[in-house]
């Protein structure tokens, strides 16, 4: 069946980029990955930071001509393509980084000795490539998540081929960005196998399900993670499976801040939920906001801001019905009060009219807790602290929890953190969710619905996810990875019991 | 219903030690754990590494008490329980020396600054606990994978309420054993429902479901980990589970090792299968042994050590029925023969006579390469290293992966532990996969069926299994973990990017 490319501005098909992955195809290309798997771990960890670098290269070389192809087919304007392209590159660099600096292998020696159990043989533990990965691009990062994204990145500098699932909603510039990869690789040594793409449901279905992957990584809705995990569960083999899923991301602004500066607050709010059209995972879609006088501040700057919006450009025509039905289902919740609305604007296209929603802490309806994808957020006033408190205690788990506080106010923002640490992976003070900077200590996680594990999909230590632990009992030097073995000294290792970093 | 202890020397019954637990009262006791996990926490570092050496040594006071209900109760014999206890306590002692080091916090700080980007701020990342753990007791440790085992060791020290699932085999060991943690922990300064003990199998079915747990440590069969990993798919918030399941863990003796020690190696593997009467997941299960005399000689000693063995207590009913069948099943199998059996011995309780089966390589049937509990191995004959590599290939994954090798010999043993490496988490050289020291560079893991994630249930880093990673962003001082302040010294943390020792 052919792949097509739309255009999210016109909702028009524009080309048939690809026809759909065959199971036959799907199966060479998995076989593939599995002979890549011991030239891509030989390359080693500087040869691997070599091949992060010669991608970082290649895409940057090609900025002009993936950054157009991106805009036209998911409608995200260059500015933001040309930011996420840097991301990109710019992780890419970031895991060179951490295969030169060695850490992540969490190399361990303990030499025989006496222990209270008796004798203890040499054992040696570091961590080990996981195998083939396949990797789900995500609708709303068409570089930063996708073809190159982070999955891609990490898994790569694991030393772990990657079979990519091209997403739908940007298959020409999966297309393109994948050629220019597998020409980059090329370039710097890595075995063919290296990398593959493939294209529609069941080609993906097929990837999961293939016995040569052995993890999984997924950016993407509850529903379409559950089918996955589904189908590794049939598998005979169940393999690891790490999704990034869906998060609410609440905000509480307290009474304090709203004091001190409710406008500028309302304002920067309504910037977080439009940005990207409100299609991030880290969109603050519920906001706290105190009653009274302060809070109507905020809520008033919001109203303004949103009514300054325009329609928006969705990525794709399942977003855009979603958003249609699902603003139009929450505005007519009992107690949900439309607020304003945004400038319909042109009716060409994915598009979606921003929308500022209220109603009350106290009676807050289930449905405002669930994720929306689109420029829609709805603000719970509460009366005191009890009812925020006790709002924020039927909060689902989300990527993110934000406090906005008054100037040297720490008791409320702390006892909220408190609160919200227990369901939420990050969280905020006095900034907005949206925007999460790729660094050692970003972490893009938390318990179920937000992921499905305790680890990252952002971040330096994303690469644990592709990693496995191996122990060496007994074991000859001869036989040893280099990182194990007596004499070396690049890396931070754990040497009986102690740390040590690299002489 | 009557939770009752049986003697398996006799299969007599001697006491009712408990009813099964209620779904009411495990709603209690989650309740509990969940309520004690703030103040657990709050007992910081410090305040849990005395909770665990209080925990240590109120086993050590008791050791005679213990050890005689256990022996009484399981029928493995007070040497193997006084050192079962040691290793019990041993880790206690180890995990209280992981939290005074404080790497596992992974201590990560990124100060705000420019990157490629744009500004990034103030970023703050360290592993704080997962919340209420539910432990699956272990019939084969009854001290140290049940009650106060590794699992409930590593939950604490990461600084969770545990509630135990005790297993029906030693119901009597495990109600002791509780009485004197709870004890303890208690003059310890642990708060109330640090811990919790269930019995029944639908009180696990409720434990795993309930939504105070957060997390699951599992030591037992597959069928069993399959069952509660649908319990918890079931829940509307699936939590992490960390199942222990299933392991061959093949040995492989190359002709130079069988030429040059064939007779030691044949009565060392023997000892290795038998020890606790094989009922560890690291019993070696499959042997490959060299065609002609060299292996000849290796087989024979097998033999003769076999035939020098009496029929063994095993820990339950179950046990012994599913041995007897399926002893006497791969007996059967098309080129499988029976090389020796132990003596029988005394009919009484439940006991399982030591076999020894041989069969070709080459024609590896099926079944002898799944788990089956009891002093039962299987010697597969190669004539050549296409003949081993071929059979190693079909090997399912394996806690462990065994090389026997000749003096001085690298070759082979590598190319073996590289096949295998990917189908195991612990290669061992020239030793015997039974006996898992409990250290800083243990690995007891493996892809499925051996695990159903990365990480180990023994050794230190078993403790990342009950924490979960959160970033705070741009947060004041006053809000941090002690650990992520700026002016504290005591752990290793990464600050931007480089790895510091305490100073």
């Amino acid at each position: 069946m052919d792949v097509v490319s739309i255009d999210p501005r016109t909702g028009e098909a524009v080309e048939v980029v690809a026809q759909e992955t065959t199971t036959a195809e799907v199966d060479r290309l998995c076989a593939a990955a599995l002979a890549a798997a011991p030239a891509l771990e030989a390359l080693g960890r500087t040869g691997r930071a070599g091949l992060l670098h010669a991608l970082a290269d290649g895409l940057e070389a090609r900025r002009e001509d993936v950054v157009a192809v991106a805009d036209r087919e998911t409608g995200l304007g260059t500015t933001r393509l040309n930011g996420e392209l840097t991301r990109t590159t710019y992780q890419l660099q970031l895991f060179a980084e951490v295969l030169e600096e060695g850490s992540y292998l969490e190399a361990t020696i303990d030499h025989a000795g006496a222990t209270p159990m008796g004798p203890r043989p040499d054992l040696r533990r570091m961590l080990v490539p996981i195998g083939p990965v396949a990797v789900f691009g995500a609708s709303n990062f068409p570089l930063a998540f996708s073809v190159p994204g982070g999955d891609t990145a990490s898994a790569l500098a694991a030393g772990n081929p990657v079979v990519v699932k091209a997403h739908g909603s940007h298959p020409a510039t999966s297309q393109l960005v994948f050629q220019i990869l597998v020409e980059a690789a090329r370039g710097a040594g890595a075995p063919d196998g290296t990398l593959g793409i493939v294209h529609g449901v069941q080609a993906g279905a097929d990837l999961v399900a293939h016995p040569a992957i052995r993890a999984v990584g997924f950016t993407g809705s509850v529903n379409g993670g559950k089918a996955l995990l589904a189908i590794i569960e049939e598998r005979p083999d169940p393999i690891p499976f790490f999704g990034e899923l869906s998060s609410l991301n609440p905000v509480v602004v307290t009474p304090q801040a709203a004091g001190e500066r409710g406008a500028q607050i309302g304002g920067e709010l309504v910037g977080s939920f439009t940005l990207g059209a409100g299609q991030f995972c880290t969109k603050p879609g519920l906001a706290f906001v105190p009653s009274g006088p302060e809070g109507d501040a905020v809520v008033s700057a919001m109203a303004e801001a949103v009514r300054g919006t325009t329609a928006q450009i969705l990525l794709n025509e399942g977003i855009a019905t979603s958003y249609g039905r699902g603003a139009a289902d929450l505005a007519e919740l009992p107690g949900v009060e439309t607020v304003a609305v945004g400038t319909r604007g042109d009716d060409a296209g994915f598009r979606a009219t921003p929308l500022l929603l209220t109603t009350s802490a106290a009676e807050l309806p289930h449905e405002v807790t669930e994720e929306l994808f689109g420029p829609v957020s709805v603000v719970a006033r509460y009366d005191d602290e009890k009812e925020l408190f006790s709002a924020l205690d039927a909060m689902p788990s989300s990527l993110t929890a934000t406090v906005l506080r008054g100037e040297g106010e720490t008791e409320l923002p702390l006892a909220v953190s408190q609160e919200l640490r227990t369901r939420a992976g990050r969280i905020v003070y006095d900034g907005y969710p949206t925007g999460v900077a790729v660094s050692w200590a970003q972490h893009h996680g938390g318990p179920w619905p937000s992921t499905n594990s305790q680890h990252t999909s952002v971040g330096t230590s994303a690469i644990r996810r592709f990693l496995r632990p191996v122990t060496w009992q007994g074991a000859p030097q001869e036989v040893l990875p280099a990182e194990l073995t007596d004499d070396y000294q690049g890396i931070p290792r754990r040497v009986d019991g102690v740390l040590q970093l690299p002489r």
